[in-house]
């Protein structure tokens, strides 16, 4: 079987894109997550540049990392001086890593315009610092930057800076489309010439994504024969991002034939892809190919009724094959089918006429005009499909609270909520500060419950959300819109989402709150109602599983 | 110069993405920016399939659209009846369009296992239908449903199915990629030979997004020769989403050669693809392709001094040719290259090493490491800027603020916000209830203030965005942790963003609030220092400028 090896930039080309912040800690996180999945290389950053990616090199020496080889990133020498006495190429080698990719200039415009050199000093740069690195590494690859670019303007040129490098000693000519410009088509005619020009060079590509078009210049480049896929996880990266490996692995191993962290590996992806993002505190992006959240979610009444009898009716893969899973949401577009769907999943086989069934869909349909949204808030539905069943258990009631926020130009703010419940009969009153008001909220709930519902100190809020749900009205602007509130909680086992929905976020937070409280104690309750059984509490619905 | 035209399907296929949900009023809105924009057609829905699809195709009778022909989906007729029989089909031509595009099964699989009918009968429903429909249309278009896993699976009947739609009067033949998953190199091959065995018929391709690659398979079906592109703007749709409209059209006009809505509609793209996503209430995404806010932004260091100098070094195209504009990012990876390029915008013209310079990169490492992000909130950039150049003037000064929130199981929920300043002399003291905790204190803030500033009834609060900024931490959970508030505001000429950030909600957006009013009396302020000159001002970066 074909192999390609996958050279992850995440931790350095990655890190350019906007809002995107790594500490050094955040980047080990990351490294090992990436060895995890199995990629061949990780460019752990600039070792010359700043002092995180300093740090990182030597940190990460502490490592002991089953499949990836940590790589530094450096540029030619500064045309000043030689590459022996160049600091950022003394960083490299400093860095103790056993591969890097030096990049260098092979469009002509960029070396006289952007360097300011002649075309022939820029070569020198080129051969001196791979020369000058060649003894002290491994493996050495050479980063031709804007080499499409290049190519258009200057074909000659641009062949004889990758001939420098390649008699400089790069064991990998890597081909950059920097500006994220090229065409499909163009990549694979100026592939096809740099082969036909340089016969047997080991060819790589490193993709920008300016023209939506990274994910398949990289794939059309292994076709023609590259053998190292540089990219970054999620597609993070500078402007509109790097290739994206979590798009490029999966089309490789499953629809190429081309063996990259095989087939077991691949089935970490979804899950190691999600782990980048939240470490990097980045919003996922739900319509992100293979991994993302709707990648194989259905609404289309028609796509819904289909897949339910066979996936492979509106899935191009078995979403198992990257750790992801399929969906169906609870939409009016879908209707019935969709209800009977996640009723099935529950323990119930229901009827398309049960009215119970029509009761749902009619209960939903209020609350989706008022800005529920159920397909990102499963346990919230969970307990409501549960209440429309009969189930009438009540844990506890609220009687009423109250969240006070005061500040003076001297002090740090300060919240204080009270609450007042009844619960096994008995009226508890808590209060409690917190760090904000719906932290002071969750303190003062949870001192109330704990007493008599002693698992909730195992839950924790994972993450909140906070969407308005319309814009400017006529009276006063946009904060006097709907407010939707997404919490996601977590205990030992599992993950689920809750939702509420106010004119005001206290209580939109409350009701999230009391909903993801109420779901950690119907899932614990030995004596719920209806039992849907192992099978069922395993696969539910409200748990995010990975 | 040649010409392909553009199908947009943002209106139906579109709506089968998560979380979307368009009124018809929504509908109308987009379908007359769609028409601004040039598409050619603008497929308005499923008129036989749910009662806000009907409603549009009423409703759009009474608009004199100037460039756009409005089409109606619809599928082959139910197989148990004939097509004059079939409800589905009557509902297209009561929708009153001059355009229609039929889908029908081509993949044999899907002909015996979704409709369960013979290979035989799903062509006759595909001929019945189109027949049916020929004469009630001025264009009629067949969507082969599925085309390309059909035709790997049974090319020859997949391409019977493309003949049935031919000879029955389909005008284009529409290939779809439905499950997404075909590969560039796949589609040309096959498109092809199709174009082998049916010279001279049109051809269309709508291609769907679930391995990265629609825009990709897009652009290689033009190339090739196809007439219509099928996609949607911002690539909404199910799964992954349609071909992204907003990344085809410029790649097609500007690498291409072939036109489509033309360079002057062009300029519209990224103004009409944000009013698209704000009418959808779809957060935009950043890193989009040619519109997207970060799709022009430099983060890095070298970049940002390369493109100070010429923009072409690292931008593949001319933002302004899609109406997006460059932008440099303040970071810490970048410096002081960026301060330098943004007090130029605001009119001073700084020494790299002039002390205000790095006292401001001093202040900004600090505030950033506390969660402030100032390249989504220049707005907030700008003030502190000026602060740091030494202007010290105050319009007012807090003195203290309350918020109270209480619930109880009676009542709406109960917002009281109080607020005492200083402004020209005097303590202002007011209350207000309002819609949530932050409606309240806006509501009272300004009460305070539009007494001595009456400029600010013209500023309206546009959107609020929070986002959580660390996960669970160790003694409490997600809502412990810094909450970052982003407030975009806008006058009559104007939009800008502020920020703010606090372990409390509600004082992170007082933070946002107080940002926001001063730099709307800053822009107003005849005496504000220093003054940047009219120049500055039409293109201050605080504002977003489409």
């Amino acid at each position: 079987m074909r192999q390609a090896s996958i050279y992850d930039t995440t931790l350095r080309d990655g890190t350019q894109a906007e809002e995107m912040h790594l500490t050094t800690e955040d980047k080990i996180r990351i490294a090992c997550k990436l060895d995890e999945l199995g990629v061949h290389y990780i460019e752990g950053g600039w070792p010359g540049s700043n002092p995180t990616d300093k740090a990182f090199f030597k940190e990460i020496q502490n490592y002991a990392l089953k499949n990836a080889c940590v790589a530094a990133f450096g540029s030619t020498h500064n045309a000043k001086t030689t590459a022996e006495n160049d600091p950022n190429l003394k960083a490299v080698i400093e860095a103790q890593v056993a591969a890097a990719s030096i990049f260098g200039k092979t469009w002509d415009f960029h070396a006289t315009h952007a360097l300011k050199v002649s075309l022939q000093r820029n070569i020198e740069l080129i051969s001196g610092s791979l020369a000058f690195l060649r003894p002290h590494l491994k493996e050495l690859f050479f980063d031709a930057e804007h080499f499409f670019d290049g190519f258009k303007a200057n074909p000659d040129y641009a062949i004889a800076c990758l001939k420098a490098a390649r008699d400089a000693g790069a064991d990998v000519l890597v081909l950059c489309d920097t500006n994220g410009g090229a065409l499909p088509a163009e990549v694979a005619e100026i592939i096809a010439k740099v082969q036909a020009t340089l016969p047997g060079a080991a060819l790589g590509i490193h993709a920008h994504n300016d023209a939506e078009l990274a994910v398949a210049n990289s794939l059309e480049a292994v076709r023609l024969g590259a053998a190292q896929v540089q990219g970054t996880m999620n597609g993070y990266g500078e402007r509109c991002g790097n290739a994206n490996l979590c798009s490029i692995i999966p089309s490789l191993e499953l629809k190429m034939g081309v063996r990259t962290i095989g087939p077991e590996n691949l089935k970490k992806l979804a899950g190691i892809s999600h782990y980048v993002a939240e470490t990097a505190n980045q919003r996922p992006f739900p319509r992100q190919p293979y991994v993302g959240g709707s990648a194989f979610a259905h609404k289309g009444g028609v796509h819904v009724s289909a897949v339910v009898k066979n996936p492979q009716t509106y899935e191009h893969i078995d979403p198992a094959q990257v750790g992801n899973v399929s969906r169906v949401l609870l939409s009016d577009l879908a209707g019935r089918s969709n209800i009977l769907f996640k009723a099935r999943q529950y323990g119930y086989d229901l009827e398309k006429d049960d009215p119970a069934v029509l009761d749902l869909l009619a209960e939903l349909k209020r609350r989706e005009s008022m800005g529920y949204d159920y397909s990102v808030a499963e346990a919230s539905y969970e307990i409501l499909f549960f209440r429309m069943m009969g189930w009438s258990k009540r844990y506890f009631q609220m009687l009423n609270y109250r969240v006070l926020d005061a500040v003076n130009d001297e002090k740090e703010p300060f919240s204080e909520a009270t609450v007042m419940l009844q619960v096994r009969g008995e009226v508890a009153h808590t209060a409690a500060t917190g760090h904000g008001p719906v932290n002071a909220l969750d303190v003062a709930l949870r001192r109330a419950l704990e007493p008599s519902y002693p698992t909730l100190a195992q839950m924790r809020l994972l993450d909140f959300k906070v969407r308005v749900m319309s814009m400017a009205d006529k009276n006063g602007g946009g904060t006097a819109s709907y407010v939707r509130v997404l919490i996601e909680s977590g205990d030992r086992q599992n993950r689920w989402s809750t939702v509420g929905v106010s004119h005001n976020i206290i209580e939109a937070s409350w009701q999230a709150l009391v909903d993801s409280i109420n779901y950690k104690l119907f899932k614990d309750d030995p004596q719920k109602w209806p039992r849907p059984g192992g099978k069922h509490d395993a696969t539910a619905p409200g748990e995010v599983r990975r």
